[in-house]
């Protein structure tokens, strides 16, 4: 299914620099990409990779200069998504056989439409309800009066217990857990023991949220945890019950955000970051990695470390820590001339 | 299912200030309550809520001051236990139907007490034992020979692998893990290779334990990997081979014991902590969240940071951290000053 | 099945100090051991316990004195090697029945070995391919057009999904997740909307590579994420897509490593570290346990912290941090005695 760079670029609204006629049959990263493949440069670590790949075009941003004159260009506002545009066209993906398996599980009371795909194994509870062309692969679960959107996902192994709510186009990928109980107990001295607090909440998932494998999605104690459409979370990561995080958010891999914590629109937490509860990230916050946030974040602020401060601050610090010893050696050294000062002037 | 206040305050050996008579339908939040409904005030973060609820009634501690004269309060030790027990008043939680789906899978030698439950696509292996109330939600594995005790719960797809034995009242959320292979390889530099210690021990879980999704608890080596009566673990934490955890500890998401450690009871590790092999954590001891533990915790201490310290000095250490930058500049000029005294000195 | 201690020193060939007639049935750790029972010294924590064992024999290494009589002792170059031939020699492990069990789905066009087994409500897909003597344990799953080599395990809930390739001896704890689709989005600001890229790459995993529990392997983008031969990667590790890890490395528990990052060979990456995508870490490296890796790591370097430095350095940096509020206190003193000095210079 080979197609002319000059057609792909048209997808894209790029502009070739060099020969649209070439034949192009699929598409790989700069070092894996071979004749007759497609790639893309976005990311200025990977200059190196542009000046030796053998890919026969490439995609390129506004401003890069070209270097070479053996590989055809095409000029797009962003390569990246260029390249992913042109991914799903070359690999459109699954589209597995509508109906429920013979040996799924579903309750006649569930509400499929006919275009949902129940695979081997997989069980939807009473109550549910499958929306157009949802794929439930096997040993999914959809749990009693939960409602799954349109074109939703739930890979193997997925998990959605009772009366959670999914948007249209949810991706849950394999060992996702949407619903579990929240981690709410009450001591009672008496006892004594941590008396369970039940959770009798739920989740809502707004449209077009993707979840990464193994991540957990706590139900509320009451009321809901709910995530905002558009948002993006990674593996294993967990999100606590009441959490609230808006749309167009970027939450990468093992991430955990404590109970009741608000996060906002478009912020990005990087990886291993951890959020205490009660507190608020405000819009556009990004947090570097392994971040720890112990109170609010302001809106559009980026922050750093553990206790997380302003990005710029704990550069600072960081730079100031590598050079602490030889700092302490110092003021040791300044301390001994001090006295010797102090002694002269004692002289007579 | 209305109950009058004075009844709910009644179940809970509280106060009513105000009007008993209120009919009360249900509990949230002080944010989500409206009309009718009941919530708690247990934490100062959320007065603000507490001049602003529509609830009709607020549980309240003891000592604290009453503002409004358009709700009534109920006076309590703990408003967030007493939430917890009426939360269980007007939310009995699901009873499944006893008995053996046609679509689970148990062996013909496992014990089945006649009013546990086990759904579709659960499956119970030759010799395991599940005790009275017990349930297996669809998918949940229960392994050759492991044992459950009475009223236990194993939501959608968790899995306790062979010789395992739970007490009463243990709730495994979904995608735990319980009794995996510890992570134990000898190196034998002839091959080379890691050669696998065989995990050949087992894990005992005793009552009223509960399991937060995705947390994974290995088998021992040799022995057994054992978590204490009443202990509280939440979502994805790691619990390596042998460990030990005491009584009524409470472990947040996504902390990591690493093997052999043991950690006692009344214990509190906070979000994201990470403890070392081969330590020791008293009794009564919290450990802050992102905290790194490389060895023994005193009984009863407080400690934070990476590698971790006496919560006391982690406080001074940030604060002191965040004037690091200005204190370099400081010793800088100090340097240049005692040196133009020293200069000075040496004139004539 | 008792052997004598002579026969099992002859297994890994020690030499018996002591009595090789002793009547063996089975191993232990020091503090478990008992009557018949060996047990090994390998980790001078354990020193007491080697004091105090009831062990009836203990494997030890070259050079370590021998402290009491009442104890037979095997001389082994590596105890805790010798402890894992041992404890596989008592310990053979379950061999499953050969065969598909009735309740298993394994799709027609899938190529089984007839030595292999799949447990009930396990799924093999359309064209994957079991080789000799692997195992799908009940719930486990391995997606269209994946192969397993030969004696893998997959336990209970472990899930590879489609077109991913497995060597031989491959081992997944229960609820491990293979081929998940990687963490690849393009911001397009015209909707806005983080546009999914399609990940239509895979994984290959070598032979002898053990997975532990709850772990993720994202699939690549184009490519291949890879593991090398022998690596062991422990419970709740995050492996993004594109990374590369070499052969015979060890991967803690909860460490994530971001997209297209490459490992190297026998890197030790300890508990809960971190490392930021596109970066390297050298062949023989070993990341303390917590760190964060922020950028390339040399072969052979040890480093900690976050940001990682030089294990060294980060040892000093930890022990001026522990200063460093006394050395706030000290420049204060130091300041108001040089301004004294200063002030005193000015006096006629």
């Amino acid at each position: 299914m080979e197609r002319s760079l000059a057609e792909l670029a048209a997808q894209v609204s790029g502009t070739v620099e060099g020969d649209g006629n070439l034949r192009i049959r699929g598409l790989a990263s700069l070092e894996e990409a071979g004749p007759g493949e497609l790639s893309f440069y976005g990311n200025p670590r990977y200059r190196k990779q542009l000046g030796t790949t053998r890919a026969a075009a490439v995609l390129l941003p506004p401003g890069e200069p070209v270097t070479r004159t053996d590989v055809a260009w095409v000029r797009v506002p962003s390569p990246h998504l260029a390249f992913a545009r042109l991914l799903s066209l070359f690999h459109p993906g699954p589209r597995p056989a509508p109906g429920v398996h013979s040996r799924a599980e579903v309750h006649p009371s569930a509400r499929m439409d006919p275009s949902a795909t129940v695979m081997a194994l997989a069980v939807v509870e009473a109550g549910a309800v499958v929306g157009a062309r949802s794929v439930l692969w096997p040993g999914a679960y959809l749990g009693e009066g939960s409602r799954l959107g349109e074109d939703c996902v739930l890979q193997a192994g997925a998990v959605v217990r009772e009366r959670c709510v999914l948007g249209d186009r949810v991706v849950l990928q394999p060992g996702v857990v949407v619903g579990s109980d929240g981690f709410g107990f009450a001591f009672d001295p008496a006892v004594p023991a941590h008396v369970k607090v039940p959770q009798v909440g739920t989740v809502r998932i707004e449209d077009d949220v993707e979840v990464g494998a193994g991540s957990c999605i706590d139900r509320a104690t009451t009321g809901e945890t709910f995530i905002g459409r558009g948002t993006k979370i990674d593996n294993l990561v967990q999100i606590a019950h009441n959490v609230r995080v808006g749309p167009l958010s970027i939450v990468c891999a093992q991430v955990g955000i404590s109970g009741s914590t608000e996060v906002g629109a478009g912020v990005v937490l990087a990886g291993q970051v951890g959020i205490v509860g009660h507190v608020s990230v405000g819009d556009g916050a990004r947090v570097a990695a392994g971040s720890g946030v112990p109170h609010d974040v302001p809106p559009g602020a980026t922050v750093s470390g553990a206790p997380a401060v302003e990005h710029a601050l704990w550069l600072r610090q960081s730079a100031a820590l590598k050079q602490l010893p030889e700092l302490l050696r110092e003021v040791r050294e300044l301390r001994a001339r001090v006295a010797a000062l102090e002694s002269r002037k004692d002289e007579p």
